[in-house]
């Protein structure tokens, strides 16, 4: 089924009644807010199996990875919900009056507001927890404001299911007319209108570098510029340290040939680029996940165009100078299919040229020989921004290489120890953002529920009486929030 | 005395510096960021003779402004490095393992930290408190950032005294070299090459729209964009509304005619538009500030460039299309002095002369009259963002104006109720910031300890055993911070 591009003067009018519901969602109480996210879990829930077979044939994603994915979103909407009412995004800070102070000073308390509409993009790579009733619709909703989703052209149906559950939900909990729109477009056009729009007051997006970036620019160039939160992926280092890789080259290899792997390679985490020194224990551990990855069978990319890029991104990065290809799938590939493939290079190759920076999308990985710990050291200082980064290490290799964690641990935004990046838990503790360019803003998450304050402002209340405030603010503490009271964090009224 | 501009290859070293700086610094505890910050108070307070004379001489500011602006001065460090101590603003986050999840759960714990070197811009109307030893300066240290200073021309030998006692204080606490750097520069090369360093990690500045916007354009123009806390002032509305105004005519007036004029008009949150019901209680009310205002002696500007700005600007506001002069000091003005001024405008010219929506530094205000409440909900909805809004009203007024209500707080970072705008508390419930253009990041205050947060970013670490943790993350809690674990806001130990 195809859909027709929105048209400008279509997308005016939307954004217009998003603006317009926004005036009218952000006095909804914290607890209907929450009440409309866990209604739109539920009907989510209702119709699980047409979302998921209607996905499956958009895809070319597996029935049982879909399905993981669709409890992973209805997770995520009843779990942000929760953090939504429990309040403590809010940052409510109250400091009471001292009317003997000269000058006196005044009561004045503070707390997060809506921003306005967001525009939402969806990922090609996950149709249900990153599209159209994902995280960032979460997020939004949760903290006051209406959502403008632009569907994933690849994955189209879907989110247009998606979009009725949450209408559905909308009309249910009584919510305004324009709390969210849904939004076709293939062209460049139709997103560069989106973002350009007054109503906008901020994006969100998980995609590719060059769409993220756009996204960015766009926003920047407006005449009130807005935040973008851009999640452009990156190609998430390990670093492989010496004791551990003598003691596990084996037990390395296998948790790393399934992570890069996992899904054709198609996660943000993906494990693109390996760094070990240059030994016996390195070459062990290579032809262990060589003799792997030979096993591993081609999979499905998820639609055409990226099956098509990584056959050009993965050819690319093969013929540059000083890469050995190591290692490819001995299963024959079908049509759309990417072949599980790793690759070798010496570290001052890495240093000479940018590609060998790049991600590859797709199940490949390419392991950096390092002649010693200080070449380890300046390929972490020569990476840029990511979402991860991984060390796998004794508590030796750790205490003995200072220099090197800390390097490691400056250029991410998660920091792992002995495990693999692919994985993204849905908790408060997650960081799901680095520095850029794996994201346009490193000082948010797109995963757990911290991700509300991207759609959220601060605003101080000065010398407002007690039954003006907003609940949140108000002495009594009806709502049973945390609150900094004069510096002290408490949930006792004022 | 002059001081020369600093060369390309000079910031290129002191950028470098300030990039080692940091991978030490943001390694010092909590306790030595603290005690730092406290030791550049205790040197500022030591030499406060010096640099109030230093800047009396400088800026034209009187004695007392001055004096009470480093003691501010002093009490943002001080209160910065208590709070940066208590510890928070790191948002520390601990979700436990469960390993008996499928897939398993890791241990995730997350906290913010420094983001890396900070740019900051002295101000001209503050050469203490945001300058050079002031807010910004304050945030980033207590975050973990080295610090880079661009002293403000116009009061470049105060800001060379106030980088003495940070430096000074910096060797007696054995800080690492290039952890504060201070640069001078009256050119906007200097500013630029400042901005565009790689090394440079985020920018805070006071000023002016062109300047703020300026360095916001070139952040985002880099390879790697950095975040930018650009405060660039706006014209503070205030609303009058009918009760209230019928009320209080006379306090009204006399509480603006000194919020008008105080520090000749100098500060960011000067009321710069008064918005009324063309009523006869307003026509008393313009009455009444008119006869206080023609009493105002002038006063002299911070520097021979403001008070040419502030001529040439209230010139061009008062010769706009249907703007009437309706006051101005009787008292001839001397050589660089502001002359206080009222002036007033029908709703209609408001709507249609975007002139009268811009800022005129110094002391003077336009009354803008409304035929309605219809109309002064549309001047509410024409504003640009505001660092501050204010209400005159009684409760009545609040109860009976829902619609205004709503449209004056939407557009601002500090709502006030029945007060004046000038006058910014430093504690943490402050919002100083507010939407577009009023500064360039909404979300952040540049004022009280969460302007800490600017400075920083979140990392998580996963699956990191307890002995190899940040003291902020250990399970036995060493540090005594507020920590939400799975979920729970506490104190207590894992």
């Amino acid at each position: 089924m195809a859909f027709q591009d929105a048209t400008t003067a279509e997308i005016d009018i939307s954004l217009k009644k998003s603006w317009q519901a926004f005036h009218e969602y952000r006095k909804y109480s914290l607890k209907q807010r929450s009440s409309f996210m866990k209604a739109i879990a539920t009907e989510l829930n209702d119709n699980a199996k047409k979302l998921v077979a209607t996905a499956m044939s958009e895809t070319n994603l597996p029935e049982a990875r879909l399905q993981g994915e669709l409890t992973r979103t209805i997770f995520q909407l009843n779990s942000y919900a929760d953090a939504g009412e429990q309040g403590s995004w809010l940052e409510a800070r109250i400091d009471t009056a001292i009317p003997t102070k000269s000058p006196p000073k005044p009561d004045i308390r503070k707390m997060l507001v809506p921003i306005g509409p967001v525009v939402v993009f969806g990922a090609s790579n996950f149709p249900f927890a990153y599209s159209t009733a994902g995280g960032d619709t979460a997020c939004a909703l949760a903290a006051g404001c209406p959502v403008i989703v632009k569907a994933h052209p690849a994955h189209a149906q879907t989110s247009e299911l998606a979009a009725q559950a949450i209408l559905s939900a909308a009309e249910k909990c009584k919510m305004p007319a324009g709390i969210f729109t849904h939004i076709h477009g293939s062209g460049f056009e139709v997103g560069k209108n989106l973002v350009m729009h007054a109503c906008t007051k901020a994006v969100g997006f998980t995609g590719s570098f060059a769409g993220g970036k756009q996204l960015f620019d766009w926003a920047n160039q407006r005449k009130e510029p807005i935040p973008v939160f851009s999640e452009m992926g990156s190609i998430n280092p390990v670093f492989l340290l010496p004791e551990k890789l003598k003691q596990s080259a084996g037990e390395i290899a296998k948790m790393y040939v399934s992570s890069i792997t996992l899904s054709v390679g198609q996660f943000c985490t993906n494990p693109g680029i390996i760094i070990g020194l240059e030994n016996e224990d390195l070459e062990k551990f290579i032809s262990l996940l060589s003799s792997e990855i030979r096993n591993i069978a081609p999979g499905t990319m998820l639609h055409p165009g990226i099956a098509k890029a990584f056959v050009e991104k993965r050819i690319n990065a093969l013929k540059q100078e000083n890469v050995e290809t190591l290692a490819v799938s001995e299963i024959e590939p079908k049509e759309n299919q990417g072949i599980p493939t790793i690759a070798s290079a010496p570290a001052a190759a890495f240093f000479k040229n940018p590609v060998l920076h790049q991600e590859v999308f797709g199940p490949y990985s390419i392991i950096i020989r390092c002649k010693n710990i200080e070449e380890m050291i300046e390929v972490a200082k020569n990476l840029e921004g990511q979402l991860t980064s991984t060390i796998m290490a004794t508590e030796n290799d750790i205490l003995q290489n200072e220099p090197l964690v800390e390097a490691v641990k400056n250029i991410c935004g998660r920091f792992i120890l002995n495990g693999v990046p692919t994985g993204v838990e849905v908790c408060l503790s997650m960081q799901h953002g680095g520095p850029y360019p794996s994201t346009t803003d490193s000082r948010y998450t797109s995963v757990g529920a911290d991700g509300i304050k991207r759609f959220a402002r601060p605003i101080a209340f000065q010398n407002w009486t007690d039954n003006l405030l907003p609940d949140e603010l108000k002495n009594s503490n009806p709502l049973n929030i945390w609150r900094t009271i004069n510096n002290e964090l408490t949930k006792e009224k004022v």
